[in-house]
């Protein structure tokens, strides 16, 4: 950190800067100008920029270094690879996970998840828990639900990614899920983080809807700094004044993260747009930005999905949007 | 709901809405007119609208009544008013909470706690329980903080307003808090917010960040639909692209509320802004917007708070904003 | 500036930096620190930080110094005040500015200035030329509506504040205002800012829906720069995701720009909130929180006006909030 | 547009409604239910929602028709395709329009000209008048750049496109430019949209940052309702609250614009992202989302560039991103 002081700064209002500096086991570096003075911390700094900036004589604290560790790539060059059920999130290979929003029923589940299978979709993904916007609106199977998940799992061999809303439903859902999803909404629940932080199972983490890249990766630094290093960060639209769209996609948080982070970075056309029409040209573009994998909303009869109908692809529309993809890849140095 | 049908639907397209219609039990009301069919829901919809927009012929759904049912003035039209420790939030008074952003020490909080006292204020202010961005920011005295908040109000009398981060947590905070605060970040845990409404704790329900009065009044919903009908709503800043504000105090959210509810409306002028020197003009300004309370960070030394410290009053500055207060209430018919 | 070098920055680094800061005809100031060097360049800086941060051993640059220089407090310490027509613009009176949002016939601008005259409006506004969304909208009676400005004005004695929209109409709508109003979405329009800026008339700038306030100052700088020191700043709604309200009025705008700039600040909730309900709220709120005037879009028959009729309070509305704020000034120190 | 009437609405005010309806010379459409009357009117309406809106008896007005015309896919099917110099924008190429942010010399532009001429390049940017946020920033060569672009012109055979800021400079950059472009500052500048609106300059008409695509689809409305067809449509980043990236490059906006409009997308990774090492995947991600073609800022040496430096490429980058791109468009079905 760059400690600017007040012109004019008192030898005391240095001296309440470098005593601070010293107590959190640091070393000052007291450069001292003219007509002002800086102080200058080298090394990675834990408390926040105001830890300094309340002091009566400082002018302005520049953080140098970003405030996350584990998820940087001065932490750990090499990209993290994430190994699941036979695939491999991070590598060359764009990982597509797909499924419908919520698991309706042990029929709908098992039907769709076959068709996707042939398609040759790795991991399925569907809802057990679903948060939301109205009490009055379905709040998914729930037990039933991951039941449902855990029957077409073994007769499939899919590999499975699942929401958990709620740090006492972590081990619950760990039996089933081979990724714990941890919702949009839930970035920054700090006991859910917490939690799937302390099991050995890979984490979807989904960007918060008016999260900065920052907050995400302070978010998957609760849970690396828990014991658990598979995390998968997810682009999933943010929200912004555009009506037409439910979300804008934010394309450039793709080599973003890329650039900041070593974690695996999965794209959510389907939240990120919220309109069916857009979801191919959308997840096309996540690919040439560079994203690790996609997760889409398929549904048999998106007319009749419990939710999210309007941007949910059916099996149709998803197998076109898979070849045009697979043109796409290789153009990009990638496979599918 | 207005269903619009696109020009030309066919038979079978209108009868797939009519269909959907008396599914919910509901008596459609359709209006055919020469280009176009119309269909009418009368009365309370729980579906969201794209339950009817991804049928193949439908062009249009609008919503005619609110989202919200338990929390709308349509349903109760008194305001609500909350008694807590011999005080009335929501009705002529303007109720003051006030405190540290976090309980450090029983010696902190015991003296702020006096001296608030002093100045008239009823409720305390004090996490023992801190969301934080990183997770290698002090995260609050947890089980202790409770203990010296018990401690607190056994000997002063004050009533106490605490945040609930985790469903788990909600009995043991239960035992010490007056009210729960339901925080930001969480405004959208359902879990969390389902726990809280099945207690008979008053509930101080933050708005989001990211959230609209719409999302605002069905995180509300949860809670009353849970059972507990003590809910406050508190406006404590919106995120924008302004950056020398932490937040963007989103004054009209106060009438606006008012209006569409009959829950009180607390505000937040410490997080609103963030910026110590903005906190008592805000403040004024929501109570002459029409708020029925204000939540303001107090520490007897700001510049050693662990947390929140650039926004947080000390005494004076505190002691001044009250007796500003006192004079715009008198004018706005309200009185502290 | 604060100018922050990579680690282990080379002497041929750092010399492009100190090259660039001469060469600005200012004096670097080298602080050599153990691991890393900062340069230091004091007084104000006219260029931006990117003007360093393009070097490629620069790490990053922070301005220390606000970009703005005649519209700051540093540069002017005691308040504005413009005199306009026998009133002032700054001090301690509140100036209240309403009137229909366009000007639409002879007879209804006559008709709302007698009355609003009557209720103690010294400054009446009205559109002549309109910016509207759509070129199928009305775009205002131009000439026209001037002249029947002009006559109303030489009738009633009342000040005219009105709309210029391009450099062309300067002189034209200058011989009729006594304010020249430079709306929200022209408040980048730079030829037009350097226009009014070589007037000799009052300019009330509108802070453009997704400004920051330091953009606002930067334009307010365009006009001081080129000679006009008369200029006030308003705050008219930004634009955020929530859509019950057209803009959400920035209150902490408020004390804000009176903490960086000498310059007059009136708030306009009409179109801050676009609700005509929500009008008189946070126009008190407005005033509680420090702002000079009020500019309220006021119409005989509302429901009748050719543009912003939502937002748009009738005489009745408009007496009763006039005797809300009376009450409301003098708890503030202020009066109208 | 569907007018709800509010529930038991008077004879007397579902009257108002129709007589406002006729008076546009439109047909009303009742249809009267049992509990609420609708009235339906088809075609297209001029008048915004809020003509009806205010009428005391209307509880909500929705268009179903978009507010647009001439711009729309229902007015006109087929892709607009422009011709420029030899090159055709909208068809099946890619069109790629570089250069620096601004002239700055005639040397600088001269060179750079060649070397993107020898790439491929057949359309050069480079602005003489140039908006800048701070009055005391470099403002372009104006006239003068104009000269150097219209050497360079004559000499290369390179189409040039360059900003025009005021309705008087119309003219004067007509002379020199094959594009005129319209900045982002400038999007719902009127004045300027009708004087380009009245030339036969094909017109490259930026998005505002804080514009919606329906706000772009009515600024390009203004331009082709004065009688010039030959718009494109430029998304080029929004503001949001990230603050690692400059804007945040909306690219849903490219297929959501092709859907809803026949116009050409042209996509500026440059200031979509403001950070050099993001522009490449951008870029790519905007072609395989379907733009018709990219801006991009490339300049010999962007550390010395007067401004954008911080997002421009320098000819290596540009060359190697153009490799990448070709590889790409053929997998889009689409070449450069």
């Amino acid at each position: 950190m760059i400690i600017v002081m007040k012109p004019g700064a008192s030898v005391k209002g240095v001296s309440q800067v470098l005593k601070r500096v010293k107590e959190l086991g640091l070393k000052p570096n007291l450069i001292k100008g003219k007509e002002r003075t800086v102080i200058g911390v080298i090394g990675w700094v834990e408390v926040e920029p105001d830890y300094f900036e309340v002091l009566p004589e400082v002018e302005k604290v520049v953080r140098i270094m970003s405030p996350f560790k584990l998820a940087s790539r001065e932490f750990k060059n090499e990209d993290t690879v994430i190994r699941i059920n036979g695939t491999e999130v991070g590598g060359r290979k764009i990982t597509l996970m797909a499924g419908p929003c919520a698991v309706e029923s042990k029929e709908q589940i098992k039907e769709i998840a076959g068709v996707l299978k042939e398609m040759g979709v790795k991991i399925l993904r569907g809802g057990a828990y679903k948060p939301r916007t109205s009490p009055y609106s379905f709040q998914g199977l729930k037990e039933k639900g991951l039941e449902y998940l855990d029957e077409v799992k073994r007769e499939t061999g899919l590999a499975i990614v699942t929401e958990v809303m709620s740090p006492e439903d972590v081990e619950k859902v760990s039996q089933v899920a081979d990724i714990l999803q941890i919702g949009a909404r839930n970035m920054q629940n700090y006991p859910l983080l917490q939690a799937v932080g302390k099991t050995d199972k890979p984490v979807l983490l989904k960007r918060g809807l008016m999260a900065t890249i920052e907050e995400l990766l302070m978010s998957a630094e609760y849970i690396l700094s828990n014991g658990n290093t598979r995390v998968m960060l997810c682009e999933r639209g943010i929200r912004t004044f555009e009506k037409y769209t439910r979300n804008t996609f934010d394309v450039s948080a793709i080599p973003l993260i890329k650039k900041l982070s070593h974690l695996p970075v999965i794209a959510d056309p389907s939240h990120g747009t919220g309109v069916r029409d857009l979801v191919a040209a959308v997840g096309k573009a996540a690919v040439a930005a560079g994203a690790d994998g996609l997760i889409v909303e398929v549904h048999k009869d998106p007319q009749s999905a419990l939710s999210d109908g309007l941007q949910t692809l059916d099996f149709k529309m998803f197998s076109k949007f898979l070849e045009e993809l697979r043109a796409l890849c290789s153009a990009c140095g990638r496979e599918i």
